[in-house]
């Protein structure tokens, strides 16, 4: 009789989008006539540029002639014209992470879980809180103990590190979902120097990196000194290019990075990576890489930031509109997430069936990511312009009026 | 400091290609006039079908336009149209498997190396021997104990359970990795018995049904009796459709398969795995499921039909050819791979040697594949229809000159 991995029953359900779900349908079925403004979901809505769709169909039609089909790729880690275009836009602002540290995959989320395989069980785990939920998921299935770190008002909804606490991973995201919250250079240069001196890894997940404007903001933790040796960053095109529905990403794990093993003896964690993902992982899809490259080059860059430019003047008309209302946030500037307190002090579900009773607004309650949470809420920006500024109207009529 | 995970210390290298690309460049280094044919690599060579890439081609103009845009999959198990079309594909050939126990992957390699995860450290993995490596590299990482059922000569390099061993989980790759071999209905049923009488998890890697023709072989385990209460499927569209670079396959688990916890409640293994997967995979690329589904339409397996007509056309070629020059084999007939004993009682590794010097044929030594490999050897018939032809008559000149 096979065992079962039963660190699967410790898993918290996560009921979080299910209830919201639910809570909609049982309010548009009461009230046919709601217009609801859906400000929930963490889902891009805008197309695939036409130059990044363009470079898909050429990748295709190549596969239909013999001359210029591609079978499995050699290493599995992503073709060499891919990972130098990631290198090249690293380089762009300021990283220097050569492409042979760099494996593509099919979306950070899978490396994010993936990663943990070549971890032993018995390590501390790090997570801030609230924190997104794969972090803590992935772990707990893999055996290992989490604590976490306090993200909260007080800190401006970046935790820093207790040297008090001692741990092995270290889970960090920014800019930061949901929070939308992102660390200056300065911060996560503590974390580094945390990570080095008590020999942690840094899992660092940088997937809203294109978001980011403000220039003490890092796009990636290997602008800051030291990371070379501590971190690991996972990136993806999700939001960067609208990726969602075409799943590419990538994972750096820096040639430094030396952890010892048992006898004593340094290995190179990208050794084990790179074992890990030939024994479990073929590779991505040739079109959807030459989709991804073509994101990289000067049109894909100029198209792809037009739709993150959309996204980010919705993320300052929410920031805008609640600044004139008197809304407490983080968020919205480097961000697409807008992350605030809940009004009237209320808890974030009480405040969930208000915005969508009263606004027919639907959002996140703050407290589906962690204790943290409680008490906030999270709207996002990946909506549609004229949408999200009626949603605002909406919000100035209910705070007037509530 | 992180511990890590020293299971992957356990595992053996496998310099199988390694070396044999060694061996090819440091031969073709001394003799640059030799006209090398390989036929040692397991990868397909015709390109996709027309019908298949146009469908991926629509699924891509798609993600250009806002109103068709697709985001995140809701469920990440696949698309619905894709799993019917699959789940119709399985009624084609007498399997009844629904829409709802079939998730789609990336290709069968990662769910192979996935599965592990639901299932605890303390099992006893059976192998059969020789086998494709990644199950076996998969359950060590995982710190399991492997044991191994011989696969020889004697049963036709079809092995078969032996009561007196026990298991809890076992891989069968038919038609086999690397022996061409393939079960007969009957041969499945007594292992199908054996799992169910041992309360064991078959895990079936059906990655070469495409190739079956004889009516007593199964496309399926699940057109066998009992099968849906032990076995785990995994398929691919790899070697179906060309798919090595597309990367996209499938996996079934069906709702009938239930495991005892440790408590003795019964829990659905497909649960399990929908929670691994929704922590751990986001879906496949949706314009690569469109060109995916496109293969079962009746254009789509006509197209691909032709290829694979094409490659067992190759293998026919190579079984007429040893069946006159005496050279005993397995493989050939519902399978791309033609596995020979070494003439002369050579080696595998001895008589690599000869047939790259002597022949100027690459093959890939059988040795490599597990114990009961030695002595053997591994031809593929994904080449081109003239080369194979050409090795087949090198072949003959040094059987009959050596």
């Amino acid at each position: 009789m096979p065992k079962l991995n039963e660190n699967f029953f410790d898993l918290e359900k996560n009921y979080l989008f299910i209830n919201i779900a639910k809570k909609v349908k049982a309010f548009t079925a009461a009230h046919p006539e709601a217009d609801i403004i859906r400000m929930g979901i963490g889902d891009v809505t805008l197309p695939i540029a036409q130059c990044v769709v363009d470079a898909m169909k050429k990748g295709a039609d190549e596969m239909a002639v013999k001359e210029t089909f591609r079978g499995y790729e050699d290493s599995g880690a992503g073709y060499d014209f891919l990972r130098e275009a990631v290198s090249g836009y690293y380089k762009s602002f300021g990283a220097d992470v050569p492409a042979r540290d760099i494996r593509i995959n099919d979306g950070a989320k899978a490396d994010c879980g993936n990663i943990v395989d070549i971890f032993g069980e018995d390590n501390v785990v790090l997570v801030t809180d609230p924190a997104y939920p794969v972090y803590v998921d992935t772990n707990v299935m893999a055996g290992r103990k989490v604590i976490y770190a306090d993200s909260n008002e007080d800190n401006g909804f970046a935790a820093m590190p207790d040297y008090g606490v001692k741990c092995d991973l270290i889970y960090l995201c920014s800019p930061n979902n949901p929070t939308g919250s992102a660390y200056t250079a300065e911060q996560l240069k503590v974390w580094i120097d945390y990570a080095n001196k008590n020999n942690a890894v840094i899992i660092y997940d940088a997937a809203y990196e294109a978001f980011i404007t403000e220039e003490d903001i890092p796009r990636s933790i290997y602008t800051v000194p030291g990371a070379r040796e501590c971190a690991i960053e996972m990136c993806s095109l999700s939001k960067t290019a609208g990726f969602t529905g075409m799943r590419c990403g990538y994972t750096v794990v820096p040639s430094e990075l030396v952890v010892k093993n048992s006898r004593g003896e340094d290995v190179r964690v990208a050794d084990l990576w790179g074992r890990r993902q030939g024994s479990k992982f073929n590779g991505v899809s040739y079109p959807v890489q030459c989709a991804a490259a073509a994101v990289f080059t000067p049109e894909g860059l100029r198209q792809t930031g037009e739709n993150i430019a959309y996204y980010k003047a919705n993320a300052r008309l929410i920031a805008r509109t609640f600044d004139e209302i008197g809304i407490k946030y983080t968020g919205g500037v480097n961000s697409p997430y807008i992350w605030f307190k809940c009004p009237w002090g209320m808890g974030s579900w009480e405040f969930f069936d208000l915005l969508l009773e009263k606004a027919w607004v639907v959002g996140t309650p703050g407290a589906g990511f962690g204790k943290n949470g409680e008490g906030w809420f999270r709207l996002t920006a990946f909506g549609d312009r004229d949408r999200t500024a009626e949603a605002m109207e909406r919000f100035r009529k209910l705070i007037k009026e509530h």
